[in-house]
């Protein structure tokens, strides 16, 4: 059966279901109104919330922290974007994070972070996360609450089934999205079918968390859309979704949606592993970006990197397979026990179980019918382990709880099922306002998933909140699901568009939360550590201001001899060693955003005065009583004016 | 007396207060815990919060809105930074918003919101915000929640006491913090007694918003720090807090903390308004930058200007006066009969109030103390109304309700006290955590607020939330003030530093809320309204993408000859005409930021590709069950290639 006739359903559905947003039946179906719920998601003022939620930025390439059950925003922690609040990516210390084989990018589509685990735990020490528009992955301290390191990927375009991790954060893979020519070439766009390759780079994590790509893996050209690793006795494997092994190159909405079942791959990476070890592999040009942000230096570097390892899955018997799995399947979620490889087919009502032992079993006996470009395609019925039938219409995702069962969500039905593992029932559903992708359940993703919350992420928001002109935030749900039947119990606003998010208990993170940075452990190149040595020096028409900050007056804070055509570089170090005693920097007329300096911190931004005068320099972070006194002078002389350089405090 | 006693107190006191945040203090004293108050801050799925909150962002340059009593951020509003999320100061259309006389400028410092007024009261028209580093004001319509204007200030630095609007919305000002020479001159920092000046500017609104300077009031060289309008009877004046009347340059935190009184000025706004009209003042030379966003060709354009008119406060009999007011006034508030003017002497434990009635009678009489650069002190008794003793350690500012009660916020003591207009007496008090600044109650600066809610906006965080590592969101507190006593109901994470806040009932804006940008009157220079027209235009190196997005495809999605060496403009328009479905687009490699695309709206982006090969753009709003189908091509040949323009759909 061709799945055009589903496709042109699933579109009027879908339009009609956009359309219902708009009138108020949200406050006959949505309510949830008993004090008893208020009480569940009040977090009364002095307490703190259970669990941190990490969601994706999307579009706004950067990761929010919300706390639960409240879902209050805590912090957004700039990774893939500049963000004018803190000088992430406008500093000099931070620049480099951004930078790329493209150049300088200041903006990234964030999608899918996933927690450090730990014996298939998760242990709360990074989150990754990756973007999916100019391929990165990117590391993000649970110290420091900051981005450490962002990794690109060569060869890829759609970094989309990334980032998820394996039991023992062995690896972080990154899988492209769109098939390009690999290595690029200048090729016309319709001789894509067998010749674009869909790259899947697994990326080594150190002990300290450092990223370095082991090995990409040169799979046909498909959209590899979602992945998750195996666990338990599937750890070792990785499973990726697959769509449009139609390999269609335009008006993919029809086009990619013609074949009746898609792919999910089986990835052998412990085999792979060993072929490389073995020198396995060969090593390709590439042109890619590490970045790596130092909390002792506390600067950023760039290591532009120039060969990769690719392997050809055909070369190593028995590392990689293909799972038919109907209607261009999105999610690919691998149960807790890691037994259950769950494939969500978008244009489907039904979901495809593929069994793990049952895969094994299906190699074993070769049970194959035919293969894709030399990859072997399993039997379907040899791998499938059930159907959950007519879930809903539209399965996206699916996440786990600690009692075997499974959560789905249906962006075309607009609703979150619950059924259970094994027998496939349905237990419950309830409806999600509007439109749901990804869910979230903190441990999701790990053997050990917790019982308490799920989250919905729902794509479309309309008229849940106030309104706030044609663009508005995305939205989520909150859900109690401890007992039989999930109960609504909150909507809140996200920022960004979050694809994805990961859950985890505050324990296993608030006691390593660092408060500041230690003057003690500064290293910085530039930083001034006391004021007795604060100095302004001149090096031909560079002027470089070595400074601090403490409540409440910079040193120095009246200057003179700079002249215009000078580039002043302010390297400013905040002395305050208390908790949240920040301190900002700003310049009238600096081209690129004030600093935001943490106790113990040092930062550097540059100025490039066009006017004479004498021109003010102030914190920005209301710091005492006498914060607003907190300012200084800068005189700029005309260009070639005999103005000697002076500086002073008092 | 000197103020460096007290100063010294503050100081020791202000370490104390910032320290105790560290212990677990608060979760004894800070907790509201009954069901009673969860359920006051509950907004149950599909209902709407009652009040609508507009936050300065502070040094993230940017405006927030949330919903009270949920504390929810419904929205973040780019004002005067770059925003990668949606594009603004990215993309063609928005980057003539942050052009300024330094030029173009991705970063602000946004502080005081105020909404506009008709006869006195909110009418929920547009939000004006300050840029306090590089002078601006904004303009923030509440019909699309996007800024449409925003004008620099010229002649000034720290644009702090800014931007409060007059009753009818006459004007809006923009008093300079930081004094400088006026015009700028090369002259040395320690000549600044005397020589250094103060401009005032008077911004005059149209009745569809538009702004222009009407004049700058050339004062005296102090510090001035906050300004509120009269009302009432006070109409026609305005009213600013001074600091550093002492002019000093260097660590101010103590010198300039020596004059036991600084001054409010008076300023009689329609004397001079009058003057002015009737030729008074001098044209001078000025240069600065004023950018308006137009909702029909959606494009901002900047228009740069080189004249303001200056007047010398001298020159216009009875139009300005100084009411001496002790230990360095923070806020200068109007109670909403416009009858008092409140002075907070945040070095002080007392309150100041000039009495409006009162002054106007010393001016009559000519009750003189003496003069300050000519202009006439009152003297101090005669415009005394009364004095609120002992009401906490470090007010700053003060809001009111609609009981003829006053809320002033104490940094030091960490407190909101509640006091009565009229008798001066302090009639409830309690802690904030930690530290607040500003407070607000919605309608506080108008002649009728409302007296439900009050927010206070604290500046210390610490240990409120989960911890997330040295860097932390702020804090503000939502109490209800409907009783005699105020009730702590939650708190609530604000995003950036929100300085001040206005506050407004939610019908006066919803139903004027637009859904959508309607096609047919999208005048874009480049706009392509129908699928037909889409098509790829090369003009020497330029090439220009007439583009369309509809669910779920790019019209066109596959274009070859592009070249390395090309700048390719792409021309987007969202041909969707369904609140809330916007689309995305994001090209590999570019060098900017995504757009996001309103429906019935058209963006435009600029890439410049650098290598050779087949590139894919994708949609970055999950937009229907096919968003992941929703993608293109882009082949790019060798500069000098001879490989011809073409474009597709399937």
């Amino acid at each position: 059966m061709k799945k055009l006739n589903s496709i042109l359903a699933v579109a009027i559905f879908s339009l009609i279901m956009v359309s219902c947003g708009n009138n108020n039946e949200s406050k006959r179906s949505g309510g949830a109104m008993s004090s008893n719920v208020a009480e569940k998601v009040y977090v009364a003022p002095g307490e703190h919330d259970e669990y941190y939620a990490f969601l994706s930025g999307g579009y706004s390439g950067n990761l929010t922290v919300y706390g639960l059950p409240s879902g209050r925003m805590l912090k957004e922690i700039p990774v893939f974007s500049q963000f004018p609040t803190n000088g992430y990516g406008y500093s000099e210390e931070t620049t480099p994070m951004l930078e790329t084989s493209f150049g300088f990018i200041p903006w990234g589509d964030a999608h899918h972070p996933d927690i450090s685990q730990t014996n298939g735990e998760l242990d709360g020490r990074w989150v990754f996360i990756n973007e999916n528009n100019t391929p990165r992955i990117a590391r993000i301290s649970l110290e420091y609450f900051e981005t450490e390191e962002i990794i690109e990927i060569p060869h890829s375009a759609g970094n989309h089934s990334s980032s998820f991790v394996t039991e023992n954060t062995e690896y972080v893979v990154a899988g492209t999205r769109f098939s390009v020519p690999y290595p690029q070439e200048d090729i016309a766009i319709d001789q894509m079918k067998g010749n674009f390759k869909g790259p899947l780079t697994f990326i080594a994590v150190d002990e300290n968390g450092g990223m370095s790509i082991d090995f990409q893996l040169k799979m046909p050209g498909f959209n590899y859309d979602l992945s998750h690793p195996g666990r338990g006795d599937s750890h070792g494997w990785f499973f990726f979704t697959t769509y449009n092994t139609e390999e269609a190159h335009t008006l993919q909405e029809v086009n990619a949606s013609q074949n009746d079942k898609d792919f999910i791959a089986a990835v052998n990476w412990k085999k792979i592993q060993e072929y490389v070890r073995n020198g396995g592999g060969e090593e390709i040009d590439a042109n890619y970006a590490h970045n790596v942000f130092n909390h002792s230096t506390q600067t950023a570097t760039t290591t532009m990197m120039n060969k990769v390892l690719t392997v050809d899955p055909r070369d190593v018997e028995g590392a990689v397979f293909f799972m038919p799995t109907p209607k261009s399947p999105h999610g690919c979620d691998v149960d807790p026990s890691g037994e259950y490889i769950i494939g969500n087919g978008k244009l489907s009502t039904d979901l495809t179980i593929h069994s793990f032992s049952k895969m094994l079993k299906a190699i074993e006996n070769k049970d194959f019918d035919g293969d894709a470009y030399g990859i072997p395609v399993l039997n379907f019925d040899a791998t499938l382990a059930g159907v959950v039938k007519d879930g809903g219409l539209g399965p996206l995702h699916t996440e786990f709880d600690d009692k075997g069962n499974a959560y789905t969500t249906f962006f075309i039905s607009s609703e979150v099922v619950k059924w259970k593992l094994g027998t496939w029932e349905v237990l419950d559903r309830q409806p999600s306002f509007y439109s749901v992708g990804h869910n979230m359940i903190p441990g999701g993703n790990s053997r050990k998933p917790d019982g308490k919350y799920m989250v919905s992420l729902n794509k479309i928001t309309k008229d849940r909140y106030l309104p706030t002109g044609p663009e508005l935030e995305h939205s989520a749900q909150l859900y109690d699901i401890s007992g039989e039947k999930m109960e609504l119990l909150l909507d809140f606003p996200t920022h960004g568009e979050p694809h994805y998010a990961a859950g985890i208990h505050a324990d296993k993170i608030k006691a390593n939360s660092k408060k500041i940075y230690r003057l003690d452990e500064n290293k910085h190149e530039h930083a001034t550590l006391n004021e007795s040595e604060t100095r302004v020096e001149r090096n031909g028409n560079e002027v470089h201001v070595y400074m601090t900050m403490v409540r409440s007056h910079f040193a120095p804070d009246n200057i003179e001899g700079i002249k215009v055509g000078d580039k002043v570089y302010f390297h400013v170090t905040n002395l305050e060693q208390d908790f949240d005693v920040p301190h900002g920097f700003a310049m009238i007329g600096a081209n690129n955003s004030e600093l935001l300096i943490m106790p113990g911190q040092t930062k550097t931004t540059t100025w490039e005065p066009t006017k004479v005068g004498v021109w003010p320099f102030y914190c920005t972070d209301f710091c005492s009583a006498l914060h607003q006194e907190m300012q200084g002078y800068i005189r700029v002389s005309p260009k070639g004016s005999s103005q000697e350089l002076k500086w002073s405090l008092d």
